[in-house]
């Protein structure tokens, strides 16, 4: 009973009436026509996050690279597909939101030069040159009057350090840490689990499945918002 | 009716007992745990061509990249990640077949060094160092007891050029060639056109879905086969 109360069936109400945007899935970098750069990404968590927002009462808008998933019913999906193409739609949507959560894997480079026909194979050995990408959460961090901003941070060594530090460089209110790469949970998965990180405070969200986790930090994220 | 002619339903046993092997899908080339280079194939066409073959009497064996189609019924499905894997899994199976496929869109080139921990954001500028991957078809047509060989071209300019230089540079007896990044057809599309040349020989497949698409090509190769 006690952990059935923290989620959004049980918690209805709770967000009503807040703009929430929230960012999802991988980003597409073009080397050409045909080829790109991109990660595992699946986009369940922002997913999850969105749908669960939206039955807390909030409006959302979510803005998503190129996923298989649906898009989830009363809310506004934008579909992207590069890092810069999602900062172009988040700068777009940002006004007048509450709250921000950040849970799209964006490249942090992509190429210099996209090749306007498919690139031939030639040489043995080539390089690409990439560049960084625009930080999207920084950006939103950096704004005068900016929502109440959370950042992910998936990690494969190092968790509660970078993390840390990716709080307080960005200047986030949050930030939802998880590990990638381990047998259980990440990216591919549909379940994980939560270290999440705000100024004098931390709370751990053991692995359940993504729908939950998400309940879980939007209550968290609402009790922040009030504090 | 002459058009209904010439598909799998219409068509039993046309290559009853032969063995197939076909590629299919990307293929992902990791950089780090979480980020790889890829491309747009979405394995419908290898796919419709396995479930074609199989239904004109064939043993299939499929090798597949990473995509979000069931295995077909009745196919010898073999999952691979990147064009290495590809390559091995190829090679592990060539034995004994009558008919290659290669309608995967295998990458060219894969990274040096793949990262074991997830690359940190630092410089302005990054340089990724790539290097040839083998040639899967090619490899195959250089067998001593190679089996047919089908390899596809999918370009973006001088299609027919392009195919016909890989048709002789690389041994094949056939090649599927066909535009990408046009309105209709190609990688994320349930439609293609094919223009397909072999020695002495050319012929035409209009715009039509991948499924029919796989049986007019399959109707082709076993002419051919017993040319």
């Amino acid at each position: 009973a006690i952990l059935q109360s923290i989620n959004a069936h049980s918690s209805p109400g709770i967000l009503q009436g807040k703009k929430i945007l929230i960012t999802a899935g991988p980003t597409r970098e073009r080397l050409d026509p045909v080829r790109y750069i991109t990660n595992r990404s699946s986009g369940k968590m922002g997913y999850a996050l969105a749908e669960q927002a939206q039955k807390l009462g909030a409006l959302v808008t979510l803005v998503s690279g190129p996923v298989t998933l649906s898009a989830p019913e009363y809310v506004n999906t934008v579909l992207v597909e590069s890092a810069a193409d999602m900062y172009d739609a988040v700068m777009k949507h940002i006004a007048g939101q509450d709250i921000m959560i950040a849970a799209a894997a964006v490249a942090d480079y992509t190429p210099v030069h996209v090749q306007e026909e498919k690139i031939k194979k030639q040489n043995e050995q080539t390089e690409l040159h990439l560049h960084k990408t625009k930080d999207i959460v920084a950006s939103i961090a950096r704004l005068k009057n900016k929502p109440f901003t959370i950042g992910f941070a998936a990690e494969t060594q190092h968790l509660e350090q970078y993390a840390l530090d990716k709080l307080q460089r960005k200047k986030l209110d949050m930030i939802a840490a998880n590990w990638v790469g381990q047998v259980e949970g990440g990216f591919d998965s549909a379940v994980n689990a939560l270290q999440v990180y705000w100024k004098n405070g931390q709370k751990t969200f053991t692995m359940t499945d993504k729908t939950r986790l998400a309940s879980q930090l939007l209550v968290l994220i609402a009790e922040r918002l009030d504090a």
